[in-house]
């Protein structure tokens, strides 16, 4: 593709990506399509010689959208939302179009020091700590942009793993005499804790790591939230077995129901166990905190004077295209001593090899792309105002959507509503009836409407088998959940009918 | 941003773009800012009102291009390229918005069938056997598109690491009293291969898991490539320790010097050691494969017979803007035993938690972009000759280069050209100059001309410090390889008078 033909296919797609948004509507939230659909209608060869691009782009409006199930849809209330916005395509476009690596400072200086700026503009936001700015030269906290919260837990406990093992062997001598046999005889001592709602990204880094992951029991009774006092016996009853509680990877909102585990009282347990990093996953919920009237201060506080670190997806909620999870550390050196290593040929005159201020050394990738520019044109473009605002019309939204099925006596909402997500199910109407057996007849009868709205099911700890609707598409409105509440209750009068 | 206003300034976007390659020969190639520029430039904090986006674009502009160092440069000849196309520009319009996170095949089928049809294609045009076909049901080889080398080789390791010790687990009834206890008693014995010119990729994978990472040597006059010989002593020497040698990470072009390590050998070596999980980091050479007068058969056989994995990386030399790495393994359930797992809310009705077809079970990552979009985009633009043109341009270009400087007395160069990259240094002029401080010095010279071209330097083991040039942008003509070599010529000349 020539310049001139790539200015008129481009500026086509404009057309393309305004015309989607205009009727996305119109669109069937959820592909309506069987597995293997694309296998049947493409070749299974590249061709042998160059298309026109007319050709490709009538293919992709042909075969491709046709597949994807429409996440900035204003119907679309599953899992979490992937925002989207216009600032963030503009920015993409100029990320593919300067494309590079950004490994180190000098293979785009703008492309680190960007990050560094927009994470503090966001810690601010936050109400963080000045211990986690990354352009504040008197500590060495401050953060990085990793993919999303399974990179961001994987890169931390295998920092918190290197902390541990280092002040472990600092009181051992023996240790350096086969270093990783040494260590390997420590892992199975080592142990990480969550809660029994924390998201696989926990289970998954301990797996992928060799390392246990201990589940802490939660109680409907605290909102599923891990208390202090679950944890002080924990950390009790594994001190006693030999064991090292080495990290916990604490929620600020589950996906499964929004759970957030008590900080303050986390942060107060573990005054008693230094080694103990404290991390949180703050994936959906960490944005919240940029909200005045949803502030918690106390936990904040407690955040600010012990915890170690927290990711969160500003590609959920945060009205920024995937893949861009902002980490704050309270040292950054953790993460350089456990991720640094430099070849030869990434050497330069005069540099540190574990330089803070080169993205390498702060993530378990080398390089990757231009994270920081689409966060910067959202926030200037939104202002710290507008941005407020977008999160606040989701909760608004989610309130009013909970409000309304309280008046429809068909179904009863499970969990208190926190933030965008309401979670609900259909009320037995007699004790004959199998309680969760109705709901996932509700379900079925909703995936018949997945042309219309789209919600993900899931089961919550002392309640079952459970509907889950999330607002965060910038695009719904009261109108949408109006709609919802209808089909809803069409899906319940057809359910219960039979 | 309203729909309207966007639609403005990505048309004007568009035609920043399409101004920026139409004149980024006049742009500097590497930044010419110092450290901590952009800080002093901007404010410490996001704005309180969102502001016009005419104000961003002008910031933009003054601000962050003087801060990029233009990889697409027809004179930006460092480290390896990172090519960008227009094709992948609109496929990252497109991507960015339907954001989307594409866990799970019904996040959106398009993103994981079209994945699995273009990596089939790209298996196709590198001669892999049908063994790595995602889209041929009768067995488990397939590919997943990773985001790079470093997180390929990590997933991979671990992949590696599961199967060894779960077969290893098979042979001993006592390893289920405490898994991670009898795994963790285990991973002293592991041995991960490389060389000493494997990327730090392969070790600081290892780094990451605790395992040994075992360099073996490599001479020059094997132009580094690792030989069979090397690697069988090594596992003899290993086996009689205890050690159990679990992976190697074969290189098909290093990114020191392109070495390739001898995959016929290693495979034939390998025959005796069935756990061993042969992998290749092709990040940079994995392409040439599609060139048929490049194409060496009897390693592509080797490679086809017995080696259980590649990467290659699409957006070094392969047309495709980062992240993308497609990686193709011999059974997709070896990734699936090491990566699978699947909190509630990601169930849906009947599905298989660990679906070869869901890409988070073939993933360290739950979610990530629509990878494949700009994959297809350019292959179908470009076709398989464009493709292989593109690449035969740049070879062309190199040992154009190559050929020149050989009439270049001042210089010699340390070892046979490959694909796009050609390693030269100055000669001593007499036995009273230190070479390597002579080479330092042309570095000091080509870097106060780093607005015109940009080399990176390295270290060539039984050679010492010397110069790296690399012809990989789609921009680079037989224009810019004079203009080069001129600059060089003047900063021998420089050097060399003091």
């Amino acid at each position: 593709m020539d310049l001139s033909t790539f200015r008129r296919a481009a500026h086509a797609a404009v057309d393309r990506i305004c015309d989607y948004y205009a009727t996305i509507e119109q669109l069937p939230v959820a592909a309506q399509v069987e597995r293997g659909y694309l296998a049947r209608a493409l070749p299974d060869a590249a061709p042998t010689n160059g298309e026109a691009w007319e050709q490709i782009e009538r293919d992709f409006e042909q075969h491709i959208l046709p597949g994807m199930t429409h996440w900035q849809h204003p119907m679309f209330f599953g899992f979490f939302p992937s925002n989207a916005t216009y600032e963030g395509i503009i920015a993409d476009m100029y990320t593919s179009a300067l494309t590079n690596p950004g490994f180190n400072w000098n293979a785009s200086p703008a492309v680190t020091e960007l990050e560094f700026i927009v994470l503090d503009w966001l810690a601010k936001m936050m109400g963080l700590s000045s211990a986690f700015y990354s352009n504040d030269l008197s500590h060495s906290g401050g953060g990085v942009i990793l993919g999303g919260a399974s990179e961001a837990t994987l890169t931390i406990a295998i920092s918190a793993r290197e902390r541990a093992l280092r002040a472990l062997a600092e009181q051992h001598s023996e240790s350096s005499a086969d270093p990783i046999a040494w260590r390997a005889a420590m892992v199975p001592k080592l142990v990480m804790y969550g809660t029994t709602q924390t998201h696989s990204v926990g289970a998954k880094a301990a797996m992928m790591l060799g390392i246990r992951f201990r589940a802490l029991d939660v109680a409907r009774k605290d909102q599923y939230g891990l208390r202090g006092e679950t944890l002080r016996a924990a950390i009790e009853e594994d001190t006693a077995r030999g064991r090292i509680p080495f990290m916990l990877v604490a929620t600020y909102g589950t996906t499964n129901s929004c759970a957030i585990d008590h900080l303050d009282e986390i942060a107060e347990v573990a005054k008693s166990s230094p080694l103990l990093w404290l991390h949180v996953d703050a994936a959906y919920g960490g944005v919240t905190w940029c909200l005045p009237e949803n502030r918690p201060e106390r936990i904040i506080a407690a955040f600010n004077a012990r915890f170690d670190s927290l990711s969160t997806n500003l590609h959920k909620w945060g009205l920024v295209q995937m893949e861009c999870s902002p980490t704050f550390v309270r040292d950054r050196h953790d993460l350089a001593k456990a991720l640094s290593m430099t070849p030869d040929i990434l050497k330069s005159k005069g540099m540190d090899p574990a330089a803070l201020n080169d993205l390498r050394n702060l993530q378990i990738v080398l390089g990757r792309r231009f994270r920081a520019l689409k966060v910067w044109f959202m926030l200037r473009s939104y202002g710290t105002t507008g941005f407020q605002e977008h999160l606040r019309r989701s909760i608004a939204l989610a309130r009013s959507f909970a409000d309304q099925l309280r008046d429809m006596p068909a179904f009863e909402i499970v969990n208190p509503p926190r933030w965008g997500l309401v979670m609900f199910r259909l009320r037995a109407p007699d004790e004959s009836v199998d309680v969760d057996a109705l709901n996932h007849a509700l379900n079925d009868a909703l995936l018949e409407r997945s042309d219309q709205l789209f919600l993900s099911p899931t089961v919550l700890p002392e309640v079952g088998y459970c509907e889950r609707l999330v607002v965060g598409a910038p695009a719904t409105t009261e109108e949408h959940i109006q709609k919802t509440l209808r089909i809803l209750q069409e899906c319940a009068d057809s359910v219960l009918s039979k």
